[in-house]
């Protein structure tokens, strides 16, 4: 469904996302189609936890936001998106390189859009899944939105 | 139930909770109860997302590293805790000064421990709940963890 | 805040929470207040699961649907609820003679309504927490609801 | 990896899915393999609620015991599953003829197992996805399980 989105879109929503909280994490994009975004994090010390693995933290947040670019490439450009909740699972401890996210709607809808979104940690070698996580997503006019 | 958490441990968890990428966001303690984690955050630039509200990640990363504190709290000392799986609503569009995070166990456990917290965001004068969570944390003997 | 919820409405609200399926599972209502649902169930070997103990769905069903009410409490008579989505830690296995119910509104909002409530089981002498639950409803105008 | 499960097992697996809360309310199996199961319902007047729609606990209800009894087709025949958790988002209201629920496992485990399912609907044409959830179980040796 790819043909939805225009190349100013796609190029907007990549340039979008990288700002504030996400932007200060390090998180980048890696690939942006209609209801699907995929991005990265090259694992740095200032990600880890207590223990050396990296903080559920960073990985709730880059699979949250991943979700809300991916809702966000589904509405009209005059709307913006909060996320009303999501739940994330922990699959085991993460480490190695680099995360990868892969984020998608379930269902495009105009006012709640359903998410869901994985992340895999990358060892050089291999990826493997380390948490997996479900969202609702909120598509609000911006004109709404006033900090 | 404060009686079971000597001056010791209370010192040890306030520290070991300011490390890594809690210590990186900027998040501090502000009280220590067994089973309890009570938390803050002063709200800068680098926290914001898009359209200029906390990001849903900073509340979602603190909520989750001040749970999994007060879980910390009522476990053995050689033990540690990770995160299976939390589940957050976040109510309002957040922004202020502060944000304050209220942790507590649910049930304490030997194994799996239920937690749940609350974030609070603070405008100078009135503090306005703006997210719930909920989580299962993991008491794991400290010795199985090698990142 | 119970003074914004008339007699009429209260009993509508009582009856109307028993019908189709949950009348079917035989939950009963204990106590209605302006965003809150006290309910209640007499356990059967119907309810049971496998190992004896509480099936988890006749507690997320209860929890579910009594969050459902609790909502439905605070909106105007020509709005309906539905059920966006809802999470549930299992605390411990229930068993007992009763179950009882306490949900409750977190926010009043006009769309969408986060609530919370938890599940205790009662044999005969004291009363144990169960289950807890949080959920997001939505208020939906009647007319827009057709089967 | 359906090798993994002999016919004996397969056998017991469905039989035992089918007792107590989820007999009653009518869910049947309609496919089991390692790691994962299918399931089915037949929608009757006494499934649904208050607007005419399947009640959410119905759906909710099939989603944990199909997960459950994944989990359980991926451990040793003396352990036991109890849900620690799930959560679920109803993605439409549902109606039709029949529910028809897919339950996988995420990652085998030995004492938590993540898991997850889809529920359908089938208005005798077509199916349309109505829910999706996430879950944990948790694995228990069956001797330590006395209601």
């Amino acid at each position: 469904m790819d043909e939805k989105l225009t190349d100013g879109r796609k190029e907007f929503l990549s340039r979008d996302f990288v700002q504030g909280f996400p932007a200060h994490v390090g998180y980048t994009v890696e690939n942006v189609q209609y209801g699907c975004f995929e991005t990265r994090l090259v694992i740095e010390p200032r990600h880890i936890q207590q223990d050396g693995f990296v903080h559920a933290g960073v990985m709730a947040t880059m699979v949250d936001h991943s979700m809300g670019y991916a809702a966000f490439s589904t509405v009209a450009p005059d709307f913006r998106i909060l996320t009303v909740e999501f739940k994330i699972n922990f699959l085991r401890p993460a480490k190695g390189r680099e995360l990868t996210c892969r984020a998608r709607v379930i269902k495009v809808g105009s006012k709640l859009i359903p998410t869901e979104g994985e992340v895999f940690s990358f060892d050089g070698t291999e990826e493997t899944l380390v948490a997996k996580s479900m969202a609702t997503m909120a598509a609000v006019p911006g004109r709404k939105l006033k900090p």
